[in-house]
């Protein structure tokens, strides 16, 4: 057995997330049970039936004896989850997230879980899949992906150590970062281009000939639209979670189209080539770096 | 042999685009021989090596005799071609081209040409990667890809069936298309996200925190960015050979994101997640009819 082992893992959410982390962990041998917690029931037979929980709970029965309870719902749902739990959880578990927010989930954390935040490690596993589902759920999903850890202060060394353990077990690489610089990064690579790619493909398919328009899509509309595919609950959820940050990234965008705009109104060649060389050269050399990086790690 | 057959074809501009159409007609066998004309000695020589041309020469040199010239340098370059090439052209060559607009393509052939413009039939082969040059060249890079046709009132209709016959000989699938037809659809399917994409690449690389959000970039934005790449002197041309097309399209994107943003302002989730469902349901539609349509066609 390895020397890290967790006797009884919640999962609260098994879908792409919760799900491809439990497959992660059972890869890895280092998980007694994993117990699913969900609003579905037809989901959590699903998950059943895949082997990637071995029995459903309520939240309240699975908390008992849990080492570890991972919430991994929607962003919005994290209140309600944590008061929830909050009378049944004990002394010695520990509680994580999987929000691609932080921090409004740290100001849920903080008014349900009162002192017992401290039992709280906050975290976002940077990996996802178009599909949505248990059914989508990976083993290796995490494999030499970013995992961001944003503890609090009241948190033990010893949890953050715990929690930073269980997503490099499930094949994760962590990273420590605040919450603030959290949200303002992720609104900007991440939030931020999932509402201008969901726009573009609103934009398409409420047009009076979108039935040609999607007939001559090609490659470049297929990778900028892939996101779009996401779930609209879950990205509902994050654009209003984070919604500070995610606006001063729109306002700014903004700004930038009305430049570009301008410069083909106006005809300028020049400036438009500027910008797309400055933003074609920062591509290319941050694939190059990823590509890279890959090959370490491989 | 086939009984398709061009003695000598012509390829303006031997980069991606006019290599890999080079490279499909030999691995069809229909082309005697492929001359390259290009801006470049450095670059028609590698195309040499490479054997993708079988010789360079100039406009002038490689039009006597030509079957078939085709045009794939940068649109804006299209009147200054063709008005070099115009005194030189013989009855009998067949002139097309590669770009990704037509409505000003056409404009600069009518004005160029003059009456030899009958000669020429504007098409766009729908196909490309995010490298450049005639290193990246591919033979099957047309394989299934449709190739829009735009062919103008003093075309033959013999002229019309040769183009069309050397894009399917090069794997594409053709398509008639009105030019305005034409340029409304690309500039929302591909000009616009190009735009979009360049425009959020230029302020994640202009931001202050540009290293710490480059390294927390995942799979969203690779995909979402991968037309970031793309040639910048390229889409310079395409932005403004297409201005109105892609104004109006860029217009309408600017009400879709403001209406987008007053609902995150107002925290109006219900509103937010209508205009993600409807993109993420026709973007799931459209994939699964894509996948359909390569079984059917392998």
């Amino acid at each position: 057995m390895s020397a890290l082992h967790f006797s009884r893992v919640v999962i609260v959410g098994v879908g792409l997330i919760g799900g491809s982390l439990a497959r992660a962990l059972k890869r890895a041998g280092v998980v007694g049970e994993v117990v699913g917690v969900g609003r579905s029931p037809a989901s959590l037979e699903r998950a059943l039936a895949l082997g990637v929980i071995d029995r459903a709970a309520s939240l309240e029965d699975a908390a008992q004896g849990a080492s570890m309870i991972v919430l991994c719902a929607p962003v919005a749902q994290t209140f309600a989850l944590l008061h929830a739990l909050e009378p049944h959880l004990q002394p010695g578990t520990i509680v994580t997230d999987a929000g691609s927010t932080k921090s409004d989930v740290i100001m849920a954390a903080k008014t349900a879980l009162g002192d017992k935040v401290a039992q709280f490690v906050p975290a976002h596993p940077i990996a996802g899949r178009e599909l949505n589902g248990v059914e989508a759920a990976l083993d290796d999903l995490y494999d030499g992906k970013k995992v961001v850890l944003c503890p609090l202060q009241e948190n033990s060394r010893a949890d953050v150590a715990a929690v930073r353990a269980m997503w490099e077990t499930a094949g994760g690489v962590c990273e420590i970062m605040s919450a603030v610089q959290h949200d303002a990064v992720f609104a900007a690579v991440s939030h931020l281009p999932h509402l201008l790619s969901y726009a573009l493909v609103a934009q398409v398919a409420n047009a009076e000939d979108a039935a040609l328009k999607l007939a001559c899509a090609g490659g470049g509309f297929r990778d900028f639209t892939r996101i779009a595919a996401s779930s609209p609950e879950m990205w509902r959820d994050i654009c209003l979670a984070n919604r500070d940050a995610l606006l001063r990234e729109l306002n700014t965008y903004q700004s930038v189209l009305a430049h570009l705009k301008a410069q083909i109104e106006a005809g300028n060649g020049d400036a438009l080539e500027r910008v797309f060389a400055r933003a074609s050269q920062a591509r290319l050399q941050w694939g190059a770096e990823r590509a890279a990086a890959a090959d370490v790690e491989s």
